[in-house]
């Protein structure tokens, strides 16, 4: 049985990031979803909440686990004995950046790979960074969140 | 009638700014030069300073309006009667977030067209934050910012 | 009255290019699409088969002329009293090398401006290269070229 | 049990070429080395000498399997069975044209994934192309091809 | 005698910095280490800290100054009587970003060339940021930034 | 001494190759322009010629000795007892490929090192290729290229 690690901030978890746990466990036995505290951005939800929201969305898919994780990377893969980090590639600017901790997470950890798929098209602009400024404008995000998202960002900033 | 929306932070214009304001009134019969807010940055200039700035410096021209805006980028493109939006294109890490705002601006407004323009390549690394490092520093500016925006920021900063 | 020029091998024609020329009525009175002769590759098809298969194609767009033309690009603009190029952006690849030609027609003709599009994303990784191989590994090219050409190609290479 | 398809020219096969086939051995059961025709190029090796280096080089590799193809490559992999392409990234030029593939493969059979990995960064600026280039002007390839592969391009062009 | 002027942050410095400076000395009599400012930026290591732990690692090296420097980058490189700026170039990124810089100042002070040299391919993904990042998750860095600087990090943050 | 060893095919020499000789001569003592064979393209104009024009254009630069060079390339520069290889930089594209020439030349020599410089922005789009597709045309290069070139394809093609 061969588990993938997808670590990210998910603040919050947008289709883009379904589309690629939904790929990924065709590839794979079962997929950790692993939520980093992002200490250093000032995030929108809570580790708590983000949680919440990609268990909620997640809800029905066999072999996914959803949890938050702090410190080094490749420790929290190693302690849930994944043997890949999923990433999405969508961009040239993720590319570059993708690949320096990639290889700095090989140095660290020889036997981890990074495995790098590509979402849908329909989301290769899509991240959570837009999906904020534009909640915050009022902007419509139908088909770029999961429904519980969808509302929840509705709630905080009015009809979305 | 085809009208243009030229948004931007303009803090503060440059010629750069200028020669792409130039090349839309090839293409169009009116520009809005459309001055954000840019809550997450610290701009160096206010908004209402910002605004003067460019209104002095594009006095001559025929054809253009400098505005303030606010909250969602297609609300005030379809409120000003616009068609499009103008980007300037000028290095490839531009292209990647223009393209990730143009078609985030398409799936709001799908009416909307953005339209790239390549500025004259005199200014094609120059841009306003690199303008204000050299300001503070006591850099010469000269050809790089109009006039007015010269004059005040060696008022600001001391002989530029 | 303002025109557009859109030049191309277009050999053949996709959707990507209908999507483009749509997009450029929208910003100009007429468009004309100048299909280039390719001298230094060896097209699959014809000058006249491509100028057919895009008149076919665009056959009830108002404003759309669809002529041959040979030489130097800014010649056949000037000629048609053409204000703007029109190119399609997708990639960083394309960029430097539209980029490049962009500023050399500058160069050749001051007045001319390029003005760069962006076709919707289902089409952003479409070209006729990939289409004609797909095409000759009898794969299926359904929603990716018009009918006409779809037809075209399955009577050259069997069933598409 | 999951398999994974390989596909490539070849041409010969680099310690690149290897090093990704050994990454991919750890995140799949098995692994399809595919050696594409090459039609369009003028490959050095015939594909049954490049079959023949790999099988060389792979030897003592559990899970291996060296075959030609011909065709669409979405048939290949479905007729072996193969649950995801891998690809292997090394630099921003290759991103975009793997990316325009993989894309027109998920259109072609969507239930195939497109694995990318990143081959050690001794690797990262190695390809078939500068290697035959190299060769074929006398200089030395140790530790950059296997010594099979050394072996035959030395017997060609002499000492390496 | 010709003296290069190298800038940088240097917080701290690494391997891939030191790697830089040796290749410099191959080419120029003289380098000079220029530890910046970086007001903007809240820096780990004091510049004084910064100047001490680069000295030390230089110490050996013949020809090597290591000096602090505040203002405008061609003032300093002026007063030193340096004819080149050196900067490293590794990625993509880096690529637009020091182009941009290099034409400021090659307008600021035309005499003044910037020479950009490749540092060994073991540190294309090393910088300052991602080693203090993995410093302060405990990660091991061993190889990748000199002695002293590996012995002041464990001292900071533990066990690294 | 130093010397620096500037390889390329210069097919034709342009204002930009000539910008760069001056650059070079800023840092080094001496330049050797080498013109290679470009066995795999098709030169406009033989090897001979190459030298004449750029002999021709270089009269009167100090430092400047101009060869022609067949082979590997770090054996002509060891030849030459040159301590650098100059290459310009003008786009990303360039970047990689440059990048990965730089590293296997070091790779076979691992004392000379390649020394990127930006030639001015006015020269950023210009390159021989661009420039025989112009002048076939019959497009004006007054100022790409130096009077003697300029003279030589107009005798080819006729008024340029």
């Amino acid at each position: 049985m061969r588990t993938a690690f997808y670590p990210g901030t998910f603040d919050p978890v947008t289709n883009g990031h379904l589309d690629l746990i939904e790929r990924t466990l065709r590839l794979f036995d079962r997929v950790i979803v692993a939520v980093g505290k992002a200490r250093d951005k000032s995030p929108m939800f809570t580790v708590e909440e983000r949680l919440a929201l990609i268990r909620d969305a997640v809800e029905g898919l066999d072999g996914v686990r959803v949890i938050a994780f702090d410190g080094l990377l490749v420790n929290a893969v190693r302690e849930n004995e994944a043997a890949a980090v999923i990433r999405g590639l969508r961009e040239v600017s993720d590319f570059e950046y993708e690949f320096q901790m990639a290889l700095m997470n090989r140095r660290l950890a020889a036997e981890i790979e990074t495995v790098f798929l590509m979402p849908n098209e329909r989301y290769t602009y899509l991240n959570s960074t837009i999906v904020k400024e534009v909640a915050r404008l009022g902007g419509d995000l139908e088909g770029l969140v999961p429904e519980n998202v969808l509302a929840e960002l509705t709630r905080r900033f009015g009809a979305g």
